[in-house]
This record gives structure tokens, sequence and C-alpha cells, in this order.
């Protein structure tokens, strides 16, 4: 059938995988970190909600990953040629907007604007535009509240409009020289088709879907009376914008000589538009009506999907309801954790003692050995998940961790196990959350870097939420998503669907629940639904003496049992 | 004028201080460690709550600290000599009863029982008589109402009955073996002045204030009524206790020939009857009407007085208000935070990473010089101190810690300094109690390990309270207030009061309140309140959204002042 490359951009590095498009197969793949920043990422030191991207690190990385992954290719498979290449599908992460010149070139490449961080990428966690945001969701309130709808009710400071806003008003320089602004994963397929101007640009609807605000029912972009009431300038930027945003298994363009040249790929091969890496990562993991992906990883996205000819109730708290933004034909349901492996990263480098080990690596090991030993409650313990916001079902960055139960006694492991359990309390919200709106989860499928290597974790999600925990087969599922977009734009399968039936497939290890823990973890899970509520919403009223004396009888019942 | 000695038994060791009568100077001390256990403690792997003392302890550390003292004092001072030696007083912890024979011997050195845990001393920290204390409470509450008014409203598994009621339940052999039982700090005076019968132990009325449920309102002990119907052996042995106990201004009576030899002292000096601790170190601290006086160790004791001549109504919450346990003639008024130096040694062991130093130590004075540069409130983060539950004013062993607010970012000295703050908040909610019931809090004085040695928590309670905060002069205040009673009751002072105004003193350095700190302290302090009343009041009804949001305020405006 032949191959396809899937790219896949993450905040740090980048990576290029070539898959067989037969049995997805993985030939070849190369990571290839961004030479810039700490760690890819541009910082501030006097203003830590800044973060931002250097637009060439794209391309340097491009190439290497792209080469490095054919060169392992042709080793591990000596017939496979480059004429077998189909197509190439990417992602990357967003809201990730660049300002852009006349010639769709990074205002950054201009000698003028070189060592000014605005003109740079403005990179998804970016949060410098948390005021933009709070007035931008104000302003939608009182005069166009279905924007709202679509995106939990708040608009947040990682989205497009605040960034730009906020550009605007702290640095109008760079926001008047930017003839456009794009998002890096429509900026990459345009430039590898030749595309050198932003109003012919192949916009995605993944991107553009609830970040910039996009949909159908309102023709698009938010129109210019209500653009024009946060600032005339963005009002005028909508017209040097777009009108339609398509789905990824569109193709983008042909692959020009040029880039052809410099990747070692064949000229004219078909480049898929660009999509953010959570939606690729559902699709690779072989999402479907009924299937939660689960993306686990620093924060963590939960991705569902529902045929657009079905009546679909805005869910109230989940950010994104996008039509095609996973697959076309489909409404894209996009919900998550602000911080899920941050929270444990946070834990190891701040209050480890140094008894569990030198470093990270070792210090995970001897927590998960001593934590897993440990029965549901037996530590006492009880946390809320929040020390980066709750971003589903609460929809709120103002909001911070909480631990209660320690006593004279606690533990850094039962801690950790504690910080584990908070986490699957919250998925398991989400998904309470979706189902309670009638999209009922079937199937639970995990991939990212925790759902791999943290079995403890996987356990307890399944005993926390009763259900059975699958794992994607790859290791790399959003790069996995991006190259089946590339095959399926460049025609080798008919659907997105097809593609996944071939491509797609889950671990023979399955986390089964235990029955006994998810009992108490029901219990559990009560308290931790009362605290939720008490500190995350203002409709709550009620008292928490029992919350302390609850948790003290759960474990002594289960230091006895 | 003489001299006096001030024997002073804590959990761990014992020590002894010879002072000069006329101005308070030490002239020698000497500390030993008791040789059982762990660092003194006796105790049984699989059961946490025990802990006991061996009474051969008792007399092995006496004889080492005095002959220690005294050589001292003879070396510092070649003029000194034995015979200027007038008294001496004692103190130990309690609730700690010993069970004794007729001759006043106690079980644990008779054959039969020297392996036997409960022929042991009771430590005062033993908790085994958990579910007893929680059943003379309730039997109290039908029967007796007025004696928990004196206690807070609960029973203590600390005190006395609660210990004798478990011996007799778990170990009748032991119970019905001992002819009586005595507090160690009242067996230790007896001893030293050859009495041999438990009928006759002169008792100390701090020890049976409400800790054995002793007062005039009720002319001493429970009634037999009440407790036959806790236990009919607990009814027979009220009549080999006693019927009347009395202040430490009182001689216990004479010290021995045969104890004289063994000390070095002269024979037939006065021993004044015993007390516990921190009752005899609020008076070595200088206490007095108006003067709150905070011992501040692991956990922390305070003590105020109010002059029994005057009306004083039970304070809710507050555990001990006995005539004469503190002062003769003031009402002794005691409360208590379960732990204050726990907590922070429990962090420092289990939460802190080898960053801030490779030892408890280093780790102290590392977090100490984070945390001192941080303004209030800028850290972000809001404890409870109830790690080791509450026992004033809530009286409730089965509350926990809490701590929120935390993001990623937050460390471990913000974690220290947070923990400190609210223990500062658990100190203020018992100053704002005893002042709401009338007692004025016009001056305080802290003694006790972290009074001396941790200077950011000082400032910090100086803060939080928006009032100075003293430190005692003597770093041993409780063998301070031992020795006063030896020379009042040996008849070199009229009154406690006139021995207190020769010998008591605090330091030149005073710690005062900043008043910025104090007003966001006040802001805090409001947001610590709510949650202790939500989880720790049945009483309370309400929300908890804004605590978080208050708090990330609080913060911002901080980090920007």
């Amino acid at each position: 059938m032949g191959f396809t490359i899937g790219l896949d951009y993450g905040t740090n590095s980048a990576r290029a995988l070539v898959v067989d498009c037969s049995n997805g197969r993985e030939i070849g793949t190369a990571v290839v970190e961004y030479p810039s920043g700490q760690q890819g990422v541009l910082l501030e030191a006097t203003d830590h909600h800044l973060a931002r991207q250097n637009p060439a690190d794209y391309l340097f990385v491009l190439e290497r990953a792209v080469r490095g992954a054919m060169d392992e290719a042709k080793h591990n498979e000596p017939g496979f040629s480059v004429r077998q290449v189909l197509g190439i599908g990417m992602d990357g992460t967003g809201s990730s907007p660049i300002p852009v010149n006349q010639n769709n070139v990074p205002l950054a490449f201009e000698e003028k604007f070189g060592g000014n961080l605005n003109a740079q990428c403005w990179l998804w966690k970016d949060h410098t535009g948390y005021a933009e945001a709070a007035e931008i969701t104000e302003k939608a309130k009182q005069m166009r509240p279905q924007y709202l709808k679509k995106c939990g009710g708040t608009y947040s400071s990682e989205w497009f409009w605040s960034k730009l806003l906020h550009c605007k008003r702290t640095d109008p320089e760079v926001f008047n020289a930017a003839y456009s602004f794009v998002e890096y994963c429509d900026y990459i397929p345009a430039m590898l088709t030749g595309n050198t101007k932003p109003e012919k640009i192949i916009r995605g609807i993944c991107a553009a879907g609830h970040k910039a605000m996009y949909c159908d029912e309102w023709n698009g972009l938010p129109d210019k009376e209500f653009l024009s009431a946060l600032d005339p300038a963005l009002a005028d930027l909508r017209d040097r914008l777009y009108d339609k945003a398509v789905t990824s298994d569109q193709p983008a363009g042909k692959l020009t000589a040029e880039w052809a040249k410099k990747l070692g790929l064949k000229t004219g091969i078909t480049v898929a538009v660009g999509a953010f890496d959570a939606h690729m990562g559902g699709v690779g993991a072989g999402i479907k009506e009924g299937t939660l992906v689960k993306i686990l990883g620093t924060s963590t996205c939960d991705m569902m999907v529902m045929n657009a000819d079905k009546k679909l109730a805005d869910i109230p708290g989940v950010c994104g309801i996008v039509k095609g933004s996973i697959l076309p034909g489909y409404y894209g349901i996009e919900a998550g954790q602000s911080a899920v492996g941050d929270i444990f990263l946070w834990f190891i480098n701040h209050l480890v003692p140094s008894k569990y080990g030198k470093n990270q690596d070792q210090m995970f090991v001897e927590l998960a050995k001593k934590a897993v030993k440990q029965k549901p409650g037996e530590h006492g313990l009880l946390a809320l998940d929040w020390n980066n916001g709750n971003r589903t079902i609460l929809v709120d960055a103002r909001l911070s961790g909480l631990l209660l139960g320690q006593t004279l006694h606690t533990e850094a492991h039962e801690v950790y196990r504690a910080l584990i359990e908070a986490t699957a309390f919250g998925a398991l919200t989400i998904i309470k959350r979706i189902e309670e709106y009638g999209v009922p989860v079937n199937e639970i499928i995990n991939c990212g870097g925790l759902a791999v290597k943290n079995p403890l974790l996987m356990q307890i999600y399944a005993d926390v939420t009763g259900r059975p925990m699958k794992i994607s087969r790859s290791d790399q599922t959003c790069a996995v998503g991006a190259a089946i977009f590339g095959a399926v734009a460049a025609g080798a399968f008919k659907t997105v669907g097809e593609a996944q039936d071939a491509i797609c497939g889950v671990r023979s290890k399955v986390y089964n629940p235990d029955q006994n823990a998810h009992k108490v973890y029901e219990e559990l899970y009560s308290l931790y639904k009362t605290l939720h509520d008490a500190f995350g919403t203002a409709e709550w009223s009620g008292n928490l003496a029992h919350v302390m004396k609850k948790l003290i009888a759960i474990r002594e019942k289960q230091r006895k049992s």
C-alpha cells in the first residue's frame, strides 16, 4: 500500500515517524529537540506567564527529524524506498500563533524584530493574555453568549484572541507590523507546499475551532462588531485571516521541490492540513463513537467524538466542542486536566526527600514501590488536583491544590498516591459530566508517557473509575494520527476510519478494576466531589465537619482489613 | 538568701538546676537521659498508641542530675556550699500514673510484673485508653455534665481515669495488684521524703485537677456512683486514692537522710509538692494576671491565671481550669496546641528534599533562611495545624492536617512558612477564645525550645497576633518554676509572686509586630478561621469558593508590593 509520514511537534521537541499504511508498523522514527530557549521555550525571568518559541526552531527540527526517521526506516526495512512515501501529516501544540508578514514570513525572521519575544511564536502555554481573556469572556457574555457555549463558558488566556489582543495592547509595533497571524500547525504545511500568501494558507478547523472561536453556526470567525468592541484593530485583521477552515483529511497542497530536496522526499507528495497534537493523538489511538481517548502527559487531554448527524447539547464546563476537529463528520469533544504529570513532577522536584532516590527516575520507582503496597484509603489522605487550576469541568485557572488528612506520620509515598488518586478523581468527574449530557463512554484508551510508564497510575484509574483501562499500541500516538491524515489526504484510504482500522491498535495488557478497591474509591470520590464543589463552585453550600472523620474511619477500616 | 533546686522531668530526659534565690542566677545544671526504651519511652511495635516509662529511670536520673548540677554550681561559684540549699521543687509530665503496691513501691519493681508494660508508668502521651476516654466523656455527659465543663467538654485519653479504666479492662491482673495509682510527680517527692503509704502521699492539685477530675465544687475526685457506672473497681479504688490535693507552695515533707546522702544534699531540707512541667514553666516564666505564658515545644501549652476571688466562666474548648494548678489562690487556665514543633519535625523528616541540607539542623537553617525573605501571603498557601488533632478550642483528636494553595511552583520553604503560620493562627484562635470569656491577654511571654531557637517563628507569631512576643530569660523555665516552689515551700519567700519578682525575667530581645504584615495576616486569619470552622465544627454552614481566589489575590498583591 505504501508508507506515510507523521510529524508531531511537542513543546520541547519534534518527531517524525514512518508508518506502513497496510498494518501500522512503525519502521523509522527520530526525535529532535528545539535548539532555542530552555528546552525549546523562550522565557522571561520577570514574567512567569510568558512562553514563546522561535519559529526558526520548527524548520531546524523538521529537516533533521524527517531525514533521521527515513534513515532508520531504510536501515530497518531494506526494501523500503522514498518512492513508497505517499503523504505527510503534521500536528503541533496550540493555540500557538505566529505573527507573519505579507509573504507569510514570521516577523521573528526580520532583523528589526529578531530580539523581540512578541515577534516569536506565542506558545500554547503563554498566559500573558490572562487579563485580555477575562475581557473577551466578559464581552462575549454581554454581546455573543453563543461564542462561550462552545468553549465551556470561559475564554482562555491560552487561546488565539487573548494572545493577539495582548500583543496589540502591549506591543502595537509588532501587532501593526503583522500582516496576519497563523497557528504554526498551519504555517508548516503552508511552507512545505510553497504557500507564501497569508490569505491563501489553508487553515485547519481544529485550531480554528473554539480556540479562534470559529464556528459554522456564525459563519466562521467572530464577527467584526464583536471584534471591534474588543479593539478595532482585531476587526481590521479579520479580513486578513480566513473565512473557511477545513479538516485534516484534506490536502494543504503538494510538497515543493525545494522542501523535497531538503527532507530527502519525493517532490509533489501530499501534505495534509495540520491540527493540534491531542486531536491527532485521539485519531492515532483509534478514537470512534463511545471511545474516550485519554492523552496522559504533563497535562491531560480527553477526546471523544459524536456523529455530527446527531444532536449534541453544549456540555457545561467542557471547553471544546468543534465539528470536525478530530474526525471529519463528527463533533470533536475536547476536555482535559490542567496538570497531571506536572503535579507528580512538582512533588518529586520540591517535596520528596533523598531517601527515595538520587534522581527523578529513582524517586518515581521507589515512591511507586511503596505506594503500590497500600490499600485505597489506607493513607487517610485526600487531595484536589488543581495545582494548575481546573480546565474541565470548572474552567477556572484561579484554583489551587489542596491536601488534607496528613498526620505526624504521613510519608511522601502516601502523598504521591493521594496525588495520583486526585487526578483519577478529576478524570472521573469529566467522564461523569460527559455522560450526563448524553455521550456514553463505553471504552477508554490511554496514551502518552504516563499510560505507558506508570502502571500504578493506570491501575488506580481503573479502580477509581470502575472501568478497564486500555493502552494504545504505539508509543507515539500523536505522530501515528498525523501519519493517518497524511495517508488519507494522499488518497490511500477513503476515510479516516478505514485508515484507523488498518493502522491503530491497543496492547494486550488491560488494567481491569478491582471491585473491592472500587467500592472504597466510591466513598472517597464522594468526599472528593464535596471538596470539589465546596471550593470550586459558587452554588455549593454545606458543612465539611464529616470529611476528616470519614477519612480516618476509612483509614482505620482499611488498615484492619 | 540561699539557693533552691528545681527538678524538671521531661519526656526524654530530666534536669536539675541550682538557682540563687536572691536574683535568679542559675549557677549549676545537669541533664540526664532516661536509660530505658527509645529515648526514654517504652513502645510496642504493634500499638502506636502505647507509651510507657520505667519508674526506675526516674530514680536513675535523679541522683545523677542533682549531683551533676551541684558539682557545676560548686565549680562556677567557689563560695557555694551545700548548706545554702534550702529546698527542692519538682515537676514532671502528666497525666502519667504509676501503679504502686501497699508500700508505695511501683509494681514494675516486683519480679512478677517486671516485663509487663502495664505495670510501668503510663506516660502522658499513651493513648491506649482512647475508647475508655470516649466512654468517660459519654457517661459524664449523661450523669455529671459539670465534670466536663472544667476540661473543655471532652475527657482525654491522655488523662488519669482513661488510663486506669483501660488497665482494668485489658490487664485486670495489674489493676487488681495495684493498691493505688500515683502520678510520678507525686511519687518522687513522696519517695524523697520517706512516705511509704499511698494514702499519705501528698497529692498536687495540678495533676489532680482536671486530669483526675478533682474539684472543690464536688468535694474532690469524681463520686463513687459515677465511678461505679464506669467500673465498680474504680469506685473501690477511690478510697485508696485521696480526698485532698494541695498547691506546690506546700511542703511534701523533709528530705530523708538516705536520699540526702545519695544526692549529696543536707538532710531535712524541704521538698515541695510536685506539679506538671507546663504549669511550673508558667510560674518560672513569670506568670501573673494578664500574662499569657506559651511553652513552645513539640506541642504547646498556653497558661494563664486569674485571681480566684473573681468570677471565671467555664471557657468552651479550653481543657483545663483548675484553682491553684499554677499559682496558689488563682485559677489556672491551661490551653494548648496538640502539635507545633512536631509538625515541623514531621515535615523535615518526610517532605523536605536534600537540597535544603544533609540533616535536620541544616534543613531548619536553610528553610528559615529562604522563608524569612517572603512577605506574608506571598506563597499563596494556607494550612491547618491539625496533624495531631486539635486540643484547644475544638478538643477533637480526630481532625487532621490541611494544606491548600499549592501550585506547580510551590517550594518546601514556602510550605514550612505556611505551617509556622498555621500554628500562629491556632495560637491566635486560643487567645481570642480566652479573651472572649473575660480573661484579657495583656502580655505574652514565650519559653521552650522554639521560642529560643526559632526567630522566624517568633516574628510570625508577633505579626499574626499583632502583639509583642517576649522570651523568658531562662532556657530552663520549667526547672526555674520548680526551684521557685522549692524556695517558697522552704519559707524563703512569703508568696510565689514574691519569689517570681526576685527570680524571673525576660530577655531584652522582644519581637514586635510589623503592622503591615499584621494587616495581611488579618486577611489570612479570616480565611484560616473559615476553614477551621468549616472542617472543625458541626455548626458552620457556607461556601468556600472565595478561599483559593482570595489567596491568589493576596499573593499577587504581595508579590507586586
